[in-house]
């Protein structure tokens, strides 16, 4: 069950997930409008973080939830890039964007709704682009390599996986973050795995002790939904946190 | 949280599902080639089964695995329902054989995999063709809901659900067949609910009694794998039935 | 695996567990005072109840939370039962009540927290008296057996098992009912399994249809939680059914 | 649901649990014999562990597995305790000891399958001795601070908690090791709280690297099973470390 020969890293721009240095990707749940993602990125930047991330398609469990406000959306974060340089990470949803994502976006983040979806997953097996594989919430170890299998098998190795927590009896936390996963999925891919402690615990006062703990268990980096004010994020605010703290959490890494 | 004003039926040729009498959708996990589906389905309709499965597109975990023998699968699926008068289910996977589906297929299935594919369950709520729609293996009460949602928000109501076992602690049963769900699906939605007791259980012996309990809890129908020779299935032997049982399960039912 | 050499029925008073016919327990989640249970009792026999269960000493979550009125409660079962010759049922948690236990008890039942209970069961394996082991409620099918051998090694054989719902991820209901543990248990261990869908679904409207499935699901009893006044149980009166609707179930699973 | 109105450290000889530095309770998942116990403390000793531990009575699913070697095996402990000067750890299943434990045992460890006993808990509220209380496999956040709470209410607030790994519906590790879990106990009790990664991974391969997260976490200790010749072991072995990668992870611990 090992995909790689060896060890890979995945480069995107001057980063390279997987080497050295964890890397942080952070921004908003959503992409709200221009001047929100704008005011993010910069003071992300400022305080060291990596790349960028913005909600523009979302998955919503109900029809009736806000949806992302879509390709508009992306080209903010496009404008973004621009100002600050940070490669930017948002997820696909669907093929029919694909040509877009491939133009615009440094990384295609698959989410954990469609770790299943083997065509989407196909497609991006052709693709040269770096691909974000979130883990499924009630995906086994076995079923998560497959899916990164799914991608590989069609040439594209440039996998970043990402634990995100799992589904279990317990409602404390949103998920149940599981990074015992981090040394697995490393061992037995030779893939980069990241870790998101916003959607692994969802709660806020919780992201910054288990990043820490992300990075002991050997993670690669972390993907943290971090806005200018969290709670007027349209969507995940009780797991966003301030850029103060998504400072803390980076000035921490980078002493370790 | 309930989809529809009053309980509805969905009609599937001369069938009412949802309707006095609960109904049997009978085949092979997958279709292997031209003769063993026609024989399958020839004999399942002399044992009283309605409507006819069998898998054109497989999704399986790993690449590796079989993955169906695709659209030529289904010309042979046509031919079977010609033969025999029966309605033909299978599982659509990907968009771009919709307007095949549409032309050949009586209900279109969303396996489990594909519960949380939100443009995949948009793209079907603008269609007039009745949609089977899995329960995700995972996929709370709600969720599930929510994906029915998601259909019927374009206007097409033609919805059939499917309890087919959720995932638990326990690997004595592939999957955890939740038959509670029936009743709670019936009055949250108004939809019928029919119940896949061979994945729901993934062992052979256990497909008979859990019709019957399924019944019992106010299932619309029962979706089986049945097969002339269940050691010889190419996938899912363990939880296929040979015909004559598949008999039984029928005859029990009308009996009741 | 299999405890028995042969299928065995429990007999308790002129009862047979696991005989031609299935058998009702029902009763209050727990004894209130002398009029409350003696009241119930009278009325469950009336509808064809066959044994009185009660809960004397409860094993809840908070230690803040009523705990049940002790051996002086069990005096009243007492009396119930010598007014309407019903055998009595009610949970052990602690051995320094056994004798008394041995005494007055007709059934005595270990309750989903104590299944794991290993010097409790072997105490029990030890008396000539029957036991109704629960489930634990996040116990497999392996675990549970071996529960009922830690009784049966010391002699007792006395068993009736318990289906009683399990711990999943969805909280729309307060167990995951798993009526495939019925014909599994049956098999695998030769003892009589009955169903517990007060605690199964912890949903009074889902009581009555559950109850049908499990005894289509080859159950040969059920233990209901039933209330004069339901809506006045000191504890579990969400899930807690009417003496009428007691009356229905008996009366149809009676007709089958 | 806070038990404490403030954070309380728990002593132990001349330890202290959730003081300025965190814990080693090392030694092998059951005592052998006089001589592998006492071998294993000299040399855990060595390498810098703190506690003895060691099972004496074993919890075991099966009745026909070994059940371990009882009091005999409490007076080697002793004996190494002698020796060496580490205070002792070990499981209490069953009241009918406690004298015997209370005079010779330094923390009474209350094992997974016991933190819903509650007779046993109320017993231990009474005792002035350090209580290891365990999360139970399927314990929610809220059940456990309830099952000190049992402890405590009885006014011995002398507890250590131990997040162990919780059931998951994925085999590949024995246990999901739930390090979140680490600070909200941490916050919602005030008691110390430390993982044992041996149990909560299932894999020896995995100890070292989920020692370091669960201190990254917080944790104010750590569990290990660790032998002189862990190939050897009669019970656990797959997740039984060796003395020499006791002493790496010790080392590494007191680095940071």
């Amino acid at each position: 069950m090992r995909i790689l020969e060896e060890d890979r890293t995945v480069k995107v721009g001057n980063y390279e997930f997987g080497g050295d240095k964890p890397l942080v990707i952070a921004g908003p749940c959503s992409v709200e409008n221009r001047d929100q993602i704008i005011d993010i990125a910069k003071k992300a930047r400022e305080k060291g973080a990596h790349l960028l991330r913005g909600g523009v398609f979302k998955p919503r469990t109900s029809p009736y939830d806000f949806q992302g406000i879509g390709i508009e959306a992306l080209t903010y974060m496009v404008e973004a890039k621009q100002i600050t340089g940070m490669p930017i990470v948002t997820e696909l949803m669907d093929l029919a964007h694909l040509d877009y994502f491939l133009e615009h976006v440094d990384v295609i983040q698959i989410g954990s709704r469609n770790m299943y979806n083997y065509p989407l997953l196909k497609a991006l097996g052709e693709i040269d682009k770096p691909v974000l594989l979130k883990r499924g919430f009630s995906a086994t170890i076995k079923e998560w390599i497959c899916s990164a299998e799914y991608i590989a098998k069609g040439g594209n190795t440039q996998i970043i996986l990402c634990e995100r927590g799992i589904r279990s009896f317990d409602s404390y936390t949103r998920n149940m973050l599981d990074l015992t996963a981090v040394p697995i999925m490393k061992k037995e891919t030779g893939l980069p795995v990241i870790v998101d402690p916003s959607h692994g615990t969802g709660r806020r006062e919780l992201v910054g002790i288990m990043s820490k703990a992300a990075l002991a268990a050997g993670a690669d980096g972390l993907i943290i939904e971090a806005h200018t004010h969290p709670d007027l994020s349209v969507s995940d605010k009780e797991q966003t946190i301030g850029i103060e703290e998504l400072g803390q959490i980076i000035h921490q890494m980078t002493a370790l």
